[in-house]
């Protein structure tokens, strides 16, 4: 086969595959346990060469097998949907697999790197701000701590931590698990990382911020690092950021803002005062793999300070790499503890272009009429009980059926039955311990009837699975009744 | 415009750009300076929505002005050239779009990565060992050193390094600079990281580390973390594993192995002992985005214990995402700081079936001809001087003229000129503070009289230079006598 027949077969390939799943003809997963899945594919590296056949042949059992997240009922995570010029992006940016270490190497994706840093910089707020491209939310969330506390003690970085004041973190009890990870990481441990409470809507409650860093502060910590969350995963609440900006300033500490998850949301005019007082923040988590529909990754953390990441990070003896010379500021791996990077920026520069600001608004926009048509579906079915006011894109709510202790059972057995099934995917969480079933909307293509096929199938598979329980109720009690007697 | 007729497009630029590089009709460089490149492309990010037209008219800009990477005169990076069937599971990758946390969501893709991991492991004599697809070397590397530290200190990832004692890490000078960085990151301090010297062919002394670690012990620091490195950033140098394994054993110091670029190499039957001793090492980090000539990022943590990732990474409470079922150890989320993780596994997995062990061993022999090729062509200039004896693939030689105080200058100047002109991308780095021009040999696709060329280009342009130079400091001396007199 000649490259160009071989990019024509896998150019086929991607259309059918995109057109199939888009048309709903495939469902959105073809569920298989692991051994099951083992059993239907041949894994073995093998000692002799193949070809462009059993590449091919390999290329279909992969998609055949893999879980469609452009499917309109794939509803299970923080990002979905099918963006094609970002995806042309991600192509162009394997094809040429350049390094974002060097102009040198990496000219024109240095300049689009900067020129989205500045555009969402000035989105924020962060006037004189900075920022790079990161391998993720969780990455950016340690990146920013590690500059708070790098900023508050800069020797760290030569002397490292061991004699140094414990230092405190603030978060709330619904914020992401990367702040326990990068606590560990960084060498401040997980028992300093303080999990405020939150309301009933999932925002974290200022007077119970206020407290433990009063707490901390008697314990003798430094406190040094708060982050509030702008999209939280369970819930989608924002926190509210004014009054987190006001305490971390009366008590001069770094704040921090994880969007990871709603960090997108801010393009919308119409939603953008859930960021009231991010400007504010002296950094700010934002993945436009999430709700911008870039194929991962696509993750920035901003800082408000510009050169903050280059003091914090890695402003150390790397002359080998880093030659001097007059290209010096757009060598951008001397703000980054990557080495090798790869052209994140380019799907979103893209994307973006193709968009514009007026397009990414109308498409975040779309999804809050998505996401507030499928809460009203809830109010709709007496089998539902909606659990949380949702505030942005995620809605939480639970099958409540006759069986109260049974009920989180029933709930993941609907949900793990839809999966099975392939009729739906959707995640679940646990709200004051108690199973919640976290429908997302992150693609701004589906369709009100998609949402009505999902929660039709929900509750139609609630009530045949409270029937089946039922049956085994009576059956149990049958039994009961006969070891009594 | 289609869906069918964009992705036709869109491979129909693949498939020239691919070809033109390939070719040699496009030049390795369209160098220009920042400022140069700003004023030819228009990089704004619109209000209002492009089009198509655009997209492609943004993406044929973009391909002018990447550096080609596959080109057989790029010679610059310790990665270069081009893999069909991987770049094709890039595409595969992007299309489907999933995340390796869960096996929910990335059925096949985990098994996928836990068979390569797996062979790795074997490969490595890792006989129980474990691992991780990371986001690159340099994270691999941190990763390693975290492992170690809470490996050493279980304490850490609840209570922190304050109050702990001293730790200590072991690294070359020729060592990546990423120890420093994840010395920064950890806690421990880049002043704790001691570099070790190494001999005329950039190998760790083992009589110096003894010292050292025995210099740490006296000021009561606890020396925990070794790195030897398999193929050194400059000269390729591998350093003596089996006796640095010795010392490791007998100190009860983690001993880690940096293959970040060299890694590869352990798949040549021929050339696999440089890893003598490498199954006595507890961790090992490989790059198959390197050598393997993946497109980036590949790359991989191997651990001799299974569960070793798992205890000091992440095992902490995250049950909203990981939910208790029969698929845990399938969840490799669990074993990554990573949340969301893009499947790296799949272009290596689809690019290892097509070449087989025995493809990759020759692409590897085929690269170490090429790199003797190279070397014994520095010794036929007059003009080049070797200045190290390659270990695997890096060739360091110096342009020597009659102007000694000014040869570094001179070396720089040949090497910019050639980039300037499109010739050649050749990268350089400093040797005992000297100069070094570093020429790579990571594309086995390369041919000898592409090597010619590029020594030909080398000793003219060096020539020419000279000449300039000899002709001013004539005027210069000139100039002299008139003060002089």
């Amino acid at each position: 086969m000649t490259r160009k027949e071989i990019l024509g077969k896998t150019f086929e390939l991607i259309n059918d595959y995109q057109s199939s799943v888009a048309s709903g003809e495939k469902s959105v997963i073809n569920y298989h346990q692991p051994h099951q899945l083992k059993d239907k594919i041949d894994l073995k590296l093998p000692s002799k060469a193949g070809n462009y056949d059993n590449l091919f042949s390999d290329i279909e059992k992969y998609l055949k097998h893999s879980v469609h997240t452009s499917h309109k009922q794939f509803l299970n995570q923080l990002y979905s949907g099918e963006n094609l010029p970002a995806l042309i992006g991600e192509f162009i940016t394997a094809l040429t697999n350049t390094s974002m270490y060097t102009y040198e190497v990496a000219p024109l994706a240095t300049l689009i790197e900067k020129e989205l840093i500045n555009k969402m910089c000035r989105i924020a707020g962060f006037t004189d701000g900075g920022g790079t491209f990161t391998t993720g939310g969780s990455n950016a969330n340690m990146l920013a701590m590690m500059s708070a506390r790098n900023k508050l003690l800069p020797d760290i970085k030569k002397n490292g931590l061991m004699g140094a004041q414990t230092l405190a973190v603030f978060v709330s009890d619904q914020s992401h698990y990367s702040f326990d990870t990068a606590a560990n990481i960084l060498g401040i441990g997980s028992d300093h990382v303080y999990k405020i409470k939150s309301d009933s809507h999932g925002r974290m409650l200022i007077e119970d911020l206020v407290k433990a860093i009063e707490t901390s502060l008697i314990k003798s910590e430094t406190p040094f690092f708060i982050a509030a969350t702008a999209g939280t995963t369970l819930l989608g609440a924002f926190d509210p950021l004014d009054e987190i900006a006001e305490i971390a300033q009366n008590y001069k500490i770094w704040m921090h803002v994880d969007g990871s998850f709603g960090g997108s949301i801010i393009l919308s005019t119409k939603y953008k005062y859930l960021f009231n007082g991010i400007e504010r923040a002296d950094s700010f988590t934002w993945n436009p793999h999430k709700l911008m529909n870039v194929p991962l990754i696509a993750s920035v953390l901003l800082v408000k300070e510009k050169d903050r990441l280059l003091k914090n990070l890695t402003d150390l003896d790397t002359d080998y790499i880093y030659h001097d010379n007059d290209v010096q500021e757009y060598n951008l791996g001397k703000q980054s503890i990557q080495c090798g990077r790869r052209v994140d920026a380019l799907k979103v520069w893209l994307a973006w272009r193709f968009y514009g600001d007026e397009g990414y608004a109308q498409r975040i926009n779309r999804m809050f009429e998505l996401a507030n048509y499928a809460r009203k579906k809830v109010d709709l079915y007496n089998q539902l009980q909606l659990l949380a006011e949702p505030q942005s894109l995620t809605i939480c709510f639970t099958y409540k059926s006759d069986f109260e202790k049974e009920n989180d059972k029933l709930n993941l057995e609907i949900r793990e039955t839809l999966m099975k099934k392939g009729l739906s995917l959707v995640n679940y969480g646990y709200l004051k311990e108690k199973v919640a079933i976290r429908l997302v909307i992150s693609n701004p293509d589906i369709e009100e009837k998609d949402l009505d096929e999902f929660f039709e199938n929900f509750v139609q598979m609630g009530s045949v699975l409270e029937n089946e329980k039922s049956i085994v109720q009576q059956v149990v009690q049958a039994e009961k009744c006969l070891i009594i007697e």
